[in-house]
């Protein structure tokens, strides 16, 4: 299928986006009343309003009849259809994928994940999420027709760092699964189903963005890492997320702490990620006698004090607040997230990452972020994509524009900041 | 002096700066054939073309009578005043400052600089600089009536960070003086003195922007360490310099490497800048025996191979390479700068840099920055900062925003990118 581009879809978006905040802030309204309060003509609110009928995102409450006082025939009042869906985020793990969908207030009016194979291709994992959508669609009657915008989060570094082999060559089979090609197409399978402009990023990136903006202390510069299988990493600069020259900024997991210490899966020795990984602490617990399976079996070590457990804990911590502090130098950020499911069983690394980062820090106590837990848990990354095409986030208007976007911003009516102003916009 | 501000300042500027080009690119012009080519009113043109006139910025070269086909009054031809500056650029050090004054075409029209004791006040700085400019000016002929902008380097983290006894309280009285308050009034002073906005930052962050965009092959991602009497940095990351959450970013002199080293002025131990700053490489060098007093002693046994030097210089590079490393994992720039003197006379340098480099990234080839030396010396510090005011820098287009300008960005007739789309302007 053919998708409208260019100028005036984002025109025509960014009408569309002013009519249902308008129902949004204002409830029902005739067409008259959202003419005035949106500043478009009769002839233009009326070309929007009936593309948003068809698509069903608003629907006819009643007339006017009963609280008007003029003469003439009553005008319709419209509304939001409280079952279309706004915004959809979607998160690929390596092992399951992850759909939230939100209304027009960002409330979440559907949620579920589906598991998949790890072998899974990126076609076999694109047609499960979107049957994903399609049960969600059907279990609580939600549809379609005026979805703004589409996050999709994925594993690995995006967009993908391009190589003298190309991006699905040899890199594929290297021993560095950090540097595997990104899922090209699922970009265009979401914006062709949903016409809508479909933003993909890293997803740890994108925590890193729903950390930055979550609650009321929203933050400019901001250092996160994740503790999980490996160790990632994102960061908001300046108010926007960061790629770097080839997609590979934030990979704070594969910075050196041990020159002589483990292999690491990326091809280096002693990363980060050999020491502060959830592998990687097991590993090490086993090193000094204490033999624990999984994550479960650490925290039952950590509630029971273990002194090994401790010991792992803080000495994989202090590596951790040793490259946040060479970061925290860099970049000067208001706030350091440590993120990943051990970081709320074992709140002593927090603890330790916070004190290792004040010994590393000018001894002027101004000068340090606040270090803290992240907000939103593992299974919350497809709410990471969801931030990422939230238009009223004010991070994402300065995130990396495409040239569609530089011409429509010199479009009379362009808006100065939508979720068209992203990255990778498709259409 | 009172000065104009706001939105009709910042229009007006535009005007002025698109007759500007416009005459630089083609030449002496009509005021008939200007309006066309910068798609303003006669009326709105005949009073930008006054003030300038009046200003001194542009002449009345000869009329058109010559080349004209028509009958009526010739119409004067206006052209740039060649002895008209444009651009300037001043680089205050710990003690010196620098000015370099430019034309329309960016060419540096004068430049000189005044030393001043260490100990110097702000004020006295200042009046000594206003002080150069004045000599220049009477020596080379110069005027000022129509200067766009103003870069200021100073030393020092800017903004100035906010610590909670006061940017100029017991901060200014500790051991760390990087972290010294910024110089307020010194862009009063030449806002008020030319009518012109001032962009005021780190001198380094300021070089690490002319590196940036020097020559062809400009950079959106790059990181910058200047090795002299101290190790500092800038970065610029998606196109914009970094100033952190308090104006404290690109420190990467105090990232520590040897937790058990020598003791930093900014009260750490075993920061970069111990063993990799020139005091530090010389104190390294009297620890092995090699008694060498200054820069040009080093110089010398570089020449003559001295075992010592070299060992030195490479431990003290590796060291570099890898808190570049971190930074490099973290923010995957295109390209990696090392300034300062030494670089020039000691290649050893950068070669180990970009070799301790090489083995702390990923084992793909292509993932990896370009490692250069500066391009511009320490002594062109000016240049870095007469590189912010450069109109037509892509790079500026984006850096941070004050409130006026984003005011500015709403009105009809503003600029996409000016040099009042900048950080610190007055007025």
């Amino acid at each position: 299928m053919q998708l409208p581009t260019g100028v005036h879809v984002l025109v025509r978006r960014t009408h569309e986006d002013r009519v249902m905040r308008a129902l949004q802030e204002n409830g029902a309204m005739s067409r008259g009343e959202i003419a005035r309060v949106v500043g478009l003509s009769r002839t233009t609110l009326s070309e929007i309003t009936g593309s948003l009928l068809q698509r069903g995102a608003i629907v006819v409450v009643d007339t006017d009849a009963s609280r008007r006082a003029g003469s003439g025939r009553p005008a319709e009042r419209l509304a939001l259809d409280p079952a279309s869906a706004q915004f959809m985020g979607v998160d690929f793990g390596h092992r399951r994928v992850h759909v939230v969908i939100a209304d027009a207030s960002h409330e979440v009016m559907a949620s579920d994940a589906v598991r998949y194979d790890g072998s899974a291709s990126w076609a076999t994992r694109t047609e499960l999420a979107l049957g994903l959508v399609d049960r969600l669609s059907a279990e609580s009657g939600i549809h379609f027709g005026a979805i703004q915008g589409i996050g999709i989060g994925v594993p690995g570094p995006y967009p993908a760092p391009d190589g003298p082999a190309g991006s699905a060559g040899p890199r594929a089979a290297s021993k560095a699964p950090v540097l595997r090609p990104a899922p090209e197409g699922v970009d265009v399978a979401f914006a062709e189903r949903f016409h809508a402009p479909v933003i993909v990023d890293n997803n740890t990136r994108l925590a890193a963005l729903a950390e930055a903006i979550s609650g009321a202390d929203s933050v400019a510069d901001l250092v996160y890492v994740r503790l999980s299988d490996g160790v990632g990493g994102g960061l908001v600069v300046g108010g926007q997320l960061v790629t770097g020259s080839a997609g590979l900024a934030g990979e704070l997991g594969h910075v050196t702490v041990e020159p002589a210490g483990r292999p690491c899966r990326c091809g280096k020795r002693g990363c980060l990620e050999t020491v502060a990984s959830v592998p990687g602490i097991l590993a090490a617990c086993w090193q000094f006698g204490l033999q624990l399976e999984n994550l479960q079996d650490l925290a039952e070590a950590v509630a029971a004090a273990h002194p090994v457990a401790d010991r792992v804990l803080r000495e994989a911590a202090a590596a951790l607040g040793r490259v946040i502090g060479a970061a925290t130098m860099t970049l000067n950020p208001a706030k350091v997230v440590i993120g990943g499911e051990i970081t709320r069983l074992a709140p002593v690394l927090v603890e330790q990452v916070a004190a290792t980062l004040a010994a590393e820090l000018f001894p002027v106590a101004s000068a340090g972020p606040v270090v803290e837990a992240a907000r939103l848990s593992d299974d919350d990354g497809a709410i990471g994509a969801l931030a990422a095409v939230f238009h009223n986030s004010p991070l994402l208007a300065g995130y990396p524009e495409s040239t569609d976007v530089k011409e429509a911003t010199d479009a009379p009516d362009a808006p100065n900041s939508t979720t068209e102003g992203a990255a990778h916009v498709r259409p």
